[in-house]
């Protein structure tokens, strides 16, 4: 395990890298035999060349010139659940049908761990205070329990949607030791597969790889486009191949209200013969932070929202809406040839983006230095970054009160997607659908609520009168309807119809509950 | 002084009221005295009458009726700063010319109490934390101010901008104070106008008024739409005759971004020949709890979120957009003769509408209760009551991020419209003005900010890497310009094009500062 003896010295020396060994014999036994293997796994010529690649062209104006290139996402590709009514229930249908062949795959992106949250364990594992307390993962996994069901009953076939799993080293063990001891949620095991993105290390501004101890280097999952890269390493597309998957659904493990394998994006993108397509929401606000689907020099991209000037971010089309305001929220469609062709051909061709970031590192007294400006980058490709590449690229626009509701921060008084947010969401969801198939809600006095609630309904005779205004907390009404009832607010005719409720409404497999009231 | 002797015993008998006297004997002499006198300037008759009015038709089956009664906003009749642009100078300038003739008075609904802020002062008087701790009121006057400046240079005449400001029993006191002791924030004392709006005693179910102790009333102010019958008894209507007013623009004070006397609004009113206008915001989620304008059984009104069911707030128009989307904001135009008339003729028709309310009330063994169900109402009419009698009405939908965040609620993890967002909002956009204007920020590292800023550029190594979601918190740059500098953003290229700022930013009457990095 000597570092000399074994070559690995040599290599070190080779790459440019031998700073990592200098606190080596400060190191124990055992910290020695970690670092030492941490080392032999890493192929250095390939991270330094990745480096030398991403920093070649980090530093240019693009900005200015992304401008300039930028064009709207043109009508014929886009899909519009508000726009589109009338073909709705045709892409839904075409969608279910795929389904119910087996024929699509999930796959979810779940490397993050909740450290904005505040968490130490993976995000899928969080618990947004709903009244079932449901965690994230369980809803997904019911959801794509109940559209398996609605595809045998529509199809009389029995079929399954594989789920892909993403974890990252970090996230990995617990992700897995959490389904298993859920019993994976009612979803066979067999078709719930796990496998792991890639990490690098942090470098600083030379391209010398950093240590965040005497005996570790500074790691950081590959960012979420790593998939790729990873799909190919660990056999993916030879399993999806095996079970003639056809169709793949990818999204990000955050957004609470996700349809996961949603079969009217998935029948859209197949009746449009897309090989890639992009769900995404209206961006409404100008300085909204969220990047735009947009295509650049002819081809689609994603363009962050740091890319582009106030003046493009604030162009609006005839209409007066945005004219980039394709928000993408990280929920993709591809087909499986070129999802095979991007992990084989065209992903590896891609150099990395560069986050500048402070890292804490080493100092060659063997202090541990917390900067307080950035000093090195850290290495990462994102999911989008391969639309470029697709021949029939298509857009699918939802409403982002039905779809999207990502869960980032902690609760406090100006986060934005925090558990607060998210639950809210959800509940909010849950009671239009409720009202839409015909229930109603009575508050504590007995009198009907309205379809648009207001805190404050009965509050005291000190209010202002100004009412015409809307009421600062337009709290949601509890009410939470479990996936194994309805997948998309189908369903509950017959549950709900001309009957009323008081909150908290539950409606699960077990049937309609009215818990009694607590403070949530 | 004693009711059967002055006859107000006799009077109150009359009126089924007798029971306000039913503590008399237990009170002192003072308490005795205030009773009286409260009691000696009611018109009881009259407000038995309101009662009767306003409970007969409160019960209906309202919701229902209105849905099938309601039509969207005609084109026509809309005016768009997003779809309009090419009028929009046009607009501005025809505002401005009546400007500078003095023929334009602002009128502020300032009546409130920060009771839901958490205050006991004028919500006007509020400072939300903004660098210059500028106050809601001080901001207001200052835009007039530099709105006054504005027309003056334009068309080379003196000119002057009356302001209305009117204040509850509650607020009058400590609102003619303060801006007394800040010398009216540099405008005319004799052009600001202090007028007090009504109040009403609440009234439980069988139109007994409430006591709220033994020898005091339990009153409210009578809504904002007790603006026209303040008007008319307290002469301002003369007033506005007198100094040649022909338009008006009646604002609520808790929006922080409001465009007092907006000339554009204005000028688009006067180009349309309207007696009438409502600026608007777009409505993008069906269940915001927001009023929205519409025509109802052809003529204009708000319609609030209360009164529609979710299907109708949920339609949608062949843009993909709400049908009903013209969200009201307290922010009306007025020609001089409408208001004339309103006051005179079309309000006293009006009837309250009705707000069941918790009141604490004394019961007959003199306890004071505090229900914990509705008990009683307060009446109130609405300022929007009177756009039914509008001949000709327009409706000019206007940005929200550049023109409505209202002040509501204290900060809290849930809360909307609090300090904070309030905050944020005018931050956000006197930073697009310098963007816009051709300045630059640098963060403190040196490195340019891009357009849309993200909390954590630089953070940590840890995070999840999907950058291709919206960031929690979008935190805004620190950045205040005095209204005095500009009122909508015009006149900054001379101070900002080119230059490279560092927040927190702050231009004012004195120049371009940069203040010292603190928490805010």
């Amino acid at each position: 395990m000597d570092p000399n003896a074994s070559g690995l010295a040599m290599r070190l020396a080779e790459a440019g890298q031998s700073h990592l060994l200098q606190f080596w014999k400060k190191l124990n036994p055992e910290e020695q035999a970690n670092l030492n293997l941490d080392l032999q796994g890493m192929d250095f010529g390939e991270i330094n060349g990745f480096f030398k690649k991403a920093m070649g062209t980090s530093s240019s104006s693009k900005q200015e010139k992304m401008d300039t290139r930028m064009e709207p996402v043109p009508r014929e590709v886009l899909g519009s659940v508000t726009r589109d009514r009338e073909s709705l229930k045709d892409w839904e249908l075409a969608g279910l049908h795929c389904i119910s062949q087996s024929k699509v795959a999930v796959l979810l992106l779940a490397g993050g761990q909740g450290t904005r949250l505040g968490v130490s364990y993976p995000k899928g594992m969080y618990d947004v205070g709903l009244p079932s307390h449901k965690t994230l993962f369980e809803i997904q996994a019911e959801r794509i329990l109940k559209l398996q069901q609605l595809a045998e009953q529509k199809h009389k076939i029995k079929c399954c949607i594989p789920w892909y799993i993403m974890a990252s080293g970090r996230t990995m063990e617990s992700t897995k030791d959490y389904f298993s001891r859920n019993n994976y949620f009612g979803l066979e095991k067999n078709n719930i597969i796990f496998f792991q993105q890639g990490m690098l290390p942090a470098m600083d501004y030379n391209g010398k790889i950093i240590l965040e101890s005497k005996g570790k280097l500074s790691m950081a999952p590959d960012g979420n486009g790593g998939l790729y890269r990873a799909l190919g390493h660990q056999g993916i597309m030879e399993d999806m191949e095996k079970r003639g998957i056809e169709s793949i659904h990818v999204y990000c493990v955050d957004n609470i209200l996700v349809k996961v394998a949603d079969p009217a994006f998935i029948g859209f993108c197949l009746k449009k013969g897309a090989d890639c397509g992009a769900k995404v929401v209206e961006k409404n606000n100008p300085t909204e932070a969220v990047g735009v689907v947009c295509k650049v020099d002819g081809r689609y991209q994603v363009v962050e929202y740091s890319e582009i000037t106030l003046a493009t971010a604030e162009k609006r089309n005839t209409e007066g809406r945005l004219m980039f305001n394709a928000g993408n929220v990280a929920n993709h469609f591809f087909s499986f040839s070129f999802l095979r062709d991007v992990v084989q051909k065209y992903e590896p061709k891609l150099q990395h983006h560069v986050a500048q970031k402070k890292i804490p590192y080493m100092d060659a007294e063997g202090q541990l230095i917390k900067p307080d400006k950035p000093n090195g980058i850290k290495m990462e490709k994102f999911v989008f970054d391969i639309f470029q590449f697709a021949k029939t690229f298509v857009v699918y626009e939802v409403l982002r009160e039905d779809e999207f509701s990502p869960l980032k921060n902690a609760d406090s008084q100006d986060a934005k997607d925090t558990p607060t947010t998210a639950r809210h969401a959800l509940m909010s969801l849950h009671h239009r659908w409720v009202l839409n198939a015909g229930g109603h809600f009575i508050d504590e006095n007995g009198r009907h609520v309205p379809a648009i609630p207001r805190d404050g309904a009965g509050g005291s005779v000190t209010d202002d009168g100004n009412r015409n205004l809307k009421d600062g907390t337009d709290l949601p009404i509890k009410c939470e309807i479990s996936p194994l009832v309805s997948y998309g607010g189908e369903g509950l005719e017959e549950l709900v119809k001309g009957r009323e409720f008081h909150p908290t409404l539950m409606i699960d497999e077990k049937g309609v509950h009215e818990l009694v009231k607590n403070g949530v």
